[in-house]
C-alpha cells in the first residue's frame, strides 16, 4: 500500500516570538499525522473508538533539528516502530517540503484501553491487529 | 459581594511573530476569567452541567487596543452586560496589571440548552436567574 | 479571478470536552483562510509585510451556528466586505463541505501600520490598494 | 533557596474530547512552570536574551501517567537534571494539587546560542553558569 506523507503548511498563529513554530506544535502535527496516516490505511482510529477501545498516548518525545517557519509547507511521516498487540509506537520525520530538510523528529507510544483497562488488540480487534503487524513486517 | 478581576500572565507560546500575544488567545483569557468569576460567586459552571444545563458561545466579539507582551501581568474583569433569562452577555476588559492600560475590551453571547434545545433559567435554573439578575441590577 | 474556498480538516486537539471545535479556533481558521485567500490572489501578506507595511487585526467578531466535530471537512470562504484604503473589513463563511451547512460566520477588521503608524494603502502601496478595490467592486 | 511550585488550573480550552487535557498542553505548561522557576531564582530568561543569549528547546518528552480535568489545580516543579555550560536538562512533575497524584513527568534539554552559534555559559554568562551550577549542586 502506497502512504503519501502528510501535507501541511506552518500557520501563523503557530508562531512565537522567536520567528519560528513553536515547539509544543509539532506534538499536534504528529496526531494529525496520525490520524492521516490511519485514514489512509482505511482504519480511522474513529473505527477502534466504535470498536470500544480507545489508544491514549502514554508518552511523546520530539527532537528539534531545525526550525519552520511561518509559511513553510512541511511532510509529516510517521511509521510503526514498534507493536506487539499491547503497546504501538510510531515514529515521525518532519521535513520541509521544498528542500527535504529534516525538522524534527519524534516518538509517540500508545497502549489500548477497554472500559479504562488495558487490552491486547489480539483479542480485541484482530483487523487492527493484523493492520499494525503487516506494517512493521513491510518496513521490515 | 466583592469580585476581583482574573489575573494572569502572558505565556511565551501565545505570542506570534509579530512578537506580541496572538489575537486569538484573547477569546481564551475571556474563557479563563468567565470561569473564574462564576467561581468567585460560588455557582460554577460545573454546577449548571450539574442540573442539566449547558451554556454555549452564541457569539462573541474582541476589539483589540493594545498589544500585550510576553510575561506581562493583565487583569481580566467581566461583567454581565445583559441577562433576560434565555439570553447572557459577558462584557470583558483586560488591562496590563502594572499600567491599567486597556489592551482589549470584548464581549460573549450565551444562551441554554437542556438536551440541546434552547431554555429559560428562569425556570430552569431558578438560583443561576437569581444570581444574573442580581448582578445586573448591582450594577445599575 | 477564480478563487476557491480555503479547505481544512477539524484536528483532534482542537476539539474540547463538549466534543466539538473549541470557539476560539474559528478565529484561527478565519486568518488561516486570509492567508490563503492573499496566496491565491498573488498578493501574499508576506509582500505586504517586505514593503514595511503591517496588517493588524483590530477586532474580530464570530457568530456560531453548528459547531464542528473531529475530522470533519470544512470550506472556509473569506470576502472582502469593506475597503477604503485605511480599513479593511473581511467577512468569513465556515460551511461543512458535505453537506453545505454554515457552522459560523464572523469578521475581522484590519489597518495598516508603517513604523507603528496607520497609514492609506492608496498611497503606501498602490498595487494592494488596486487588489483590495477590485475585489470589492467585482462583488457588487 | 526556597523554590516554590508552579500552580495553575486546566483551562476548558485545554481540555479535548476524551473529557480531559490534550496531551500537547503539558509541553506547554513545562515552558510556563520553567519561566516562573527563573524568575523565582531571580534571573530570568529575558536576562539571559539581553545578554544575547537564547536558549532554545533541543528536545522534549513527556510521559502520562493519570490525565488532568477540566478546572483542577495542579502543580508543576521544575528541577535542574543536568548541566554542563552547554547544554541543560530541566525535569519537570505535574502533580494535581489537591491529591499529590503525579500526573505526568518529562523534560527538556536546551542549548545556549549566540548570534545562532552554540556556547557555553561558563565564558557567555558566568552569573547563569553559577546559577545552574548551584541548583545541581544543592540537590545532590
Amino acid at each position: 500500500m502506497n502512504i503519501v506523507p502528510y501535507e501541511r503548511k506552518a500557520h501563523y498563529y503557530e508562531t512565537d516570538q522567536m520567528g519560528v513554530v513553536h515547539h509544543s506544535n509539532y506534538i499536534r502535527w504528529f496526531e494529525e499525522a496520525r490520524v492521516d496516516f490511519m485514514d489512509q490505511l482505511g482504519l480511522p482510529f474513529a473505527k477502534l473508538e466504535e470498536e470500544g477501545i480507545i489508544s491514549p498516548v502514554v508518552s511523546i518525545s520530539c527532537s528539534y533539528k531545525q526550525s519552520v517557519k511561518f509559511d513553510q509547507r512541511v511532510l509529516v511521516s510517521p511509521y510503526i516502530k514498534e507493536y506487539n498487540g499491547i503497546k504501538l509506537i510510531i515514529e515521525y520525520k518532519v521535513a520541509i517540503k521544498e528542500t527535504g530538510v529534516i525538522c524534527c523528529t519524534g516518538e509517540s507510544k500508545h497502549c489500548f484501553l477497554v472500559d479504562g483497562r488495558p487490552v491486547s488488540l489480539k483479542k480485541a480487534s484482530p483487523r487492527f491487529d493484523n493492520l499494525f503487524n503487516s506494517l512493521i513486517k513491510s518496513e521490515e
